[in-house]
């Protein structure tokens, strides 16, 4: 058999032969604007040439810090295509992560979004950055920034094809994410050629996300996070329309943009959909908003079982998927088992899901693998073609993050407790580092959410552990409410009191605002514990 | 990333994690039979057992002579299972070829079915087998066959599960096939653990085949022709229900055990559906029999339009591909363009299709790439992750089977003459040497079939070219009808003649009982230009 390299360098040129009037969408400062893929490719081959221009090579590092929009989808398909190795800067990142990142990476060039400037111009560039190119409107630039020059990019279509960068080895790297570290330093997993493309195939995959030529694949999650999932390339795979938000993820811009775009496919995490189906509810957002959508997928964190139930009754069907940015991102999709029996498949939904093709799991407990029966607790580790191997230069040794099998295989760990079943589905228990641990007995922060979720004045709630003289550790719940009145915490003592043991009971009820979030639109359970551990 | 091998030992250990309990049909002599996927790799395990107590080890090659059964199935597993590499003989291949294979791949062990007893002992064993292992209800059995033990094999589920063989290299030989070549010897074709999970991965796409954990995928295409297309390893890697018809093609067993397995997806040659269609029309086959079927995939030659039609008509979705086992097998899939124009999706259905991701092909005449107009005819090129890189121990130079390009991918020359349009949709215009050159025009056969084909009354039909004294060459279309009754060649010549111009019109009708086919149910055109080429 031919050993023609896995890459994108195929999924692009198979895009351009076979789906060059295929739509993509992007809604821009002016409005929605539409292209077809031909356009699109031409776009990106300018960017390309221009990057070549100033001097870029193979292997060159080039970072991006945009939003969700057609110049980034360009810049997706131009640095890859020009042989260079993208890094997506997460714009939530402080300056001098942003700037750490940059460094780390040795990134020569960055491309930036006119809409970020402001947020971009406080970074204090490494002497590794060269360029800086800014995409789309922005206010008046300066001719440097630090050491680097400012340049004003314009879209500069280049329509005759010629083939895109193909990697002699697959194992080449194609792409940088920077996971959002709650200790240290962002660590820094660098994708592959083969990993990308073993990932973006698997998503298409019918029992995945089954992203078909038919689908207008709507990416809300971000671009600059995990790469969107790697939503942009398996779209590019399946020949799908693409449809890209912009800034615009408050429930109304968002719904509005997904009738604009008939978007039949969109992925993000739990709090921007609860948002809209509530915007839904309250007659904010249009009724027939979601008319186009066919499922949406749920990851990022655990997603509760109220707002899945919320969207099959809007007749879109969840798909709840975990993943990591370690794992490309996607590991686990909670798709159906095969049997008559309802109340398991509606089970089995709610889960974390099975592993996709390519992948295995099991749950580590004591150096030892627990039992798959859907109740021993031990941590998630995963092993696969599109698993990170190792870190890129860590900040310090990152041996403890693995473990290795006799026959070869190496085990990422990932901090996630779990239980699995008989059918490979992996239920969250909680985060390793966010169990709570009281009287020597473990309580899951998780399932107290998802159950405080399930009330019908709680907007957001996350449970943190704070120290505790006698129990070690006690369970405090943070939360918000939908219509911005107080909550009762003896209501909602009472609420979860006929649900589960006393002594699981949260200590406390804080409700706040707005519960605090990481970068990434995690909770933010680090500064939570800061704010909220002590005392009463 | 992590470079964890391809391979189908990943595929076997994750089916048996995540999908223990999907079922898996088999027609047996004493009935349908049916168990879980926990037994079938039980059953594999103890298979791989018994070959590893032979004396078998990694990299030993072992053939099967099998219908579609639950026995073969097990092969399937247990013979990369453990190591070592699959050969399935083509049971439609003479003695002799038979004989050739099995020497040329250096069998040291042949899995025979039971029921095809009488044919395989005719074979003269070459030197290299040592064991014949007899699966299933047989005849009574000699001890030995030539310098072979003959064993008689039972089925002996080994429960515990342990891991499959892994391979160090994922591009180690996993399987062999023959192509059916209609000149000289048949040519071997090694497929790779790469190659085959990348191809089962693929298939399982939504706009390949589409196969998922709901679906029952029943091959009608034998196992021992291109691996039954793949079909029992996408199977695996979707997690699907299984059925196997074991030697029942006709159409009343074939619709029979379709309602008993309650398949939703099957795949073979027009020409079983032809009969399957036929004989629910005429009340022969229960009404209801193809009920639970949602696709079915038509390939191995070009079906005509009225049985694409016939099938939507039944309210199943007819699915052209085309293949060769040179691309393990499947490489175009005839999925429909994303437009609103119904003309246009209708009319890409009926294409050979575009090629699967992985796939780049391109349509060669006089050493230029064709235009991708629709109209240009070329030699179609393939090339790919699981498209042959070279022929295994040629019994002559194959280097006229390929073409490189500069950048060092390489092109198997498929000897299919085709136009390409925009979209990428390959139609078929000919078998470069079944083209009929006439007057220094080229007259296309499977054009003059499909126009053919759908007349009321022919059953089926092949055009051969037969020499010419005048014109070079001429059309003789051998035909048979659907009733036995005579078919009239003015009758047929004027039904043709309001459809193509006159010079293009066949020269002849020779109607047959039976258009004569090749060991694996494609027109043997070779043997009908012997018979009816010649005078009138």
């Amino acid at each position: 058999m031919q050993t023609e390299p896995l890459g994108l360098h195929h999924v692009f040129e198979r895009a351009e032969a076979v789906f060059a009037d295929r739509e993509v969408t992007g809604r821009e400062p002016g409005g929605v604007r539409g292209l077809d893929y031909a356009e699109l490719f031409a776009g990106a081959r300018g960017l390309a040439e221009d990057l070549e221009g100033l001097g870029l090579r193979p292997g060159d590092r080039v970072a991006t810090y945009a939003w969700n929009t057609l110049d980034h989808m360009r810049a997706y398909i131009a640095i890859p295509g020009a042989g260079m190795v993208m890094h997506t800067v997460n714009i939530r990142l402080g300056a001098d992560e942003v700037a750490y990142t940059l460094a780390h990476a040795g990134d020569r060039a960055v491309l930036v979004d006119g809409a970020l400037w402001e947020s971009w111009s406080a970074v204090d560039l490494p002497d590794t950055v060269e360029h800086v190119l800014v995409m789309g409107e922005a206010p008046d630039l300066p001719a440097v920034q630090g050491g680097a020059a400012v340049h004003r990019l314009e879209t500069r279509p280049v329509p005759e094809r010629r083939g895109w960068w193909r990697p002699r080895d697959e194992n080449e790297a194609v792409g940088i994410c920077y996971t959002s570290g709650t200790t240290g330093r962002p660590k820094a997993v660098v994708y592959s050629h083969r990993s990308v493309y073993l990932h973006a195939l698997t998503l298409c995959g019918t029992d995945a996300f089954a992203i078909g030529h038919h689908d207008v694949v709507l990416p809300v999650v971000p671009m600059f996070h995990a790469n969107a999932w790697n939503l942009p390339y398996a779209g590019l795979v399946a020949g799908a329309g693409l449809a890209f938000p912009g800034r615009h993820l408050d429930p109304l811009g968002l719904t509005g943009f997904i009738r604009d775009s008939r978007a039949t496919f969109a992925a993000g995490v739990p709090t921007v959909w609860a948002a809209v189906v509530r915007a839904l509810h309250e007659g904010r957002a249009p009724g027939d908003a979601l008319a186009t959508m066919d499922r949406i997928v749920i990851g990022g964190s655990s997603a509760p079982e109220s707002l899945l139930d919320a969207l099959t009754g809007l007749g879109i069907r969840p798909v709840h998927a975990w993943g990591m940015t370690e794992c490309s991102p996607v590991g686990l999709v909670a798709s159906e088992p095969c049997t008559p029996d309802g109340a398991v498949r509606s089970a089995a939904r709610r889960t974390q899901g099975r592993p996709l093709p390519g992948l295995a799991v099991r749950s580590s407990a004591e150096g030892r693998e627990a039992a798959r029966d859907g109740a021993a607790v031990g941590e998630l580790e995963i092993s696969g073609p599109f698993v990170v191997d190792h870190y890129h230069a860590p900040e310090k040794d990152d041996s403890a993050s693995f473990t290795a099998s006799p026959d070869g295989r190496r085990w990422l760990r990932t901090g996630d407790m779990v239980t699995v079943d008989a059918r490979g589905y992996v239920t969250l228990v909680d985060r390793a580092k966010d169990m709570v641990k009281s009287g020597g007995e473990w309580i899951s922060s998780v399932d107290l959410e998802n159950r405080l979720a399930a009330h019908p004045r709680v907007n957001e709630t996350a449970v943190i552990a704070v120290p505790d003289e006698v129990w070690g550790e006690r369970p405090v719940a943070v939360l918000s409410s939908t219509d911005g009145e107080p909550l009762d915490p003896d209501e909602l003592r009472s609420f979860l009191g006929a649900q589960i043991p006393r002594w699981q009971l949260p200590d406390r009820f804080v409700v706040v605002d707005e519960v605090p979030k990481t970068g990434v639109g995690k909770f933010d359970k680090k500064r939570m514990r800061a704010e909220y551990g002590h005392g009463r």
